[in-house]
């Protein structure tokens, strides 16, 4: 018989949650999917220990107390990390073919985007984005990779309808494959990006020469290149992401895994 | 009735296919499988215009003239474009499960690597590597993606082998999430990028410790550490890739696209 594990040592949790609810009580319950989850595929017996988190609380170790019909509830046991927020980095991009858009949201959020946006362009031919598959797929990214916070998926919108209210203090990285713009980690390195910002990605087919125009007319546009190589719309906006990161001030920061 | 194109106009090829044969001469052959591809899915009657590449002799227009049974034979028209190797740039990583490693190829072939080097490491979940269908993801990859070459897939060995015999003049990016490593770019910046380099990334459990002390006891090791976001494996080999990309000698170029 193996020996059971010294009390002092807290059991490693057996799944990691985003949980939308208040985790600062004693208590917390989760319902829909997230239950039939715990129950039906990981079929975690009651007592079970998993992690669950969000931006405002950080990481709580949680027991699994009793299955509802439909709900979990838990017992909040102790707080694993406290709350820390992503950089203020938005990737606005025009939506591709399915498998690519769950690939971008999966490597968008591990890079540490705030927000997905899916902007409609001349040349999208995607007629509309499914908001709750995009959610999920950040959702799960978001439990897999240690981050505290989901990014937002905001509604998707029309290019045009995305700037007319654009905030006034985000800048625009442009990936503009139109050779508009000086190589990214050149531009990028003379600009703040304490501030938010936000990446710009077109469609398979590229952006119009009519929305390169008025874009690159915007003083808070930067138009960049990504070099010489011929990128698909999902890679230039992964290999955008991953540039900018790589410069950022927390760039020379170590990886944060929560206590096991 | 529409008026044909004048004939001045090259007519856009049909398809990008990579033709491992000689293309200087006034005919080619390709066989097997693209001559089913170019007759059957694609379904070109003869006289239709193809681009057929390879790394030696650049890109030619070339047109259909017979198929044989499995083979189809072309005659060449002109040169497309001439002969252009990729930055000599290996990425070096432990196989990952297989829907992450087409993607692992196909992304590292768009970023312009020289070469796709499986390697087995201690905590490697993957038993073995299926080569040609590396090989082939690579070869689509780069037929969507403007390349002139192929990178080369190289057979899969150990950790071990792979630096026994590693090349004097080749040093190594070590994609350390041990945080063994300064930022990415910060050490690229203070290195020559015009050498030959490779990328290393490890298997989605890490390198072990015993793998990253040998590793980081090597002069021609450069640890890296990409961040404080936890980054998949597949993740972390697209992103640093990317960065490296982006300060390479060449990033300052635009995309080079074949006339059409």
């Amino acid at each position: 018989m193996s020996k059971p594990p010294a009390s002092s040592t807290p059991p490693r949790p057996r799944a990691r949650l985003h949980a939308p609810v208040d985790l600062t009580g004693a208590a917390a319950r989760l319902e829909g999917g997230q239950a039939h989850y715990l129950r039906n595929v990981l079929r975690l017996p009651a007592g079970s220990v998993v992690a669950l988190f969000n931006a405002r609380d950080g990481e709580y170790a949680a027991e699994v107390a009793d299955y509802g019909k439909h709900s979990v509830d838990f017992r909040l046991v102790a707080r694993r990390r406290a709350p820390m927020r992503e950089p203020d980095l938005w990737l606005v991009f025009a939506p591709i073919k399915r498998a690519h858009l769950d690939f971008v949201a999966e490597k968008a959020t591990e890079l540490g985007v705030s927000a997905l946006w899916p902007v409609l362009t001349r040349h999208t031919n995607v007629e509309r984005v499914n908001e709750d598959r995009l959610r999920a797929t950040a959702t799960e990214a978001a439990e897999q990779s240690e981050r505290l916070s989901v990014p937002d998926v905001k509604p998707c919108v029309t290019l045009a309808q995305a700037l007319a209210n654009w905030p006034k203090d985000r800048n625009i990285v442009l990936c503009d494959e139109g050779g508009g713009g000086n190589a990214i980690a050149a531009v990028l390195a003379k600009e703040d990006l304490t501030k938010p910002w936000a990446i710009l990605t077109g469609p398979e087919g590229g952006f119009s020469a009519e929305e390169l125009d008025m874009l690159r007319k915007r003083a808070d546009v930067r138009p960049v290149g990504l070099g010489p190589r011929v990128l698909r719309a999902d890679t230039a906006a992964i290999a955008a992401l991953a540039v900018f990161q790589s410069i950022a001030p927390d760039a020379d920061k170590k990886p944060r895994f929560a206590p096991t």
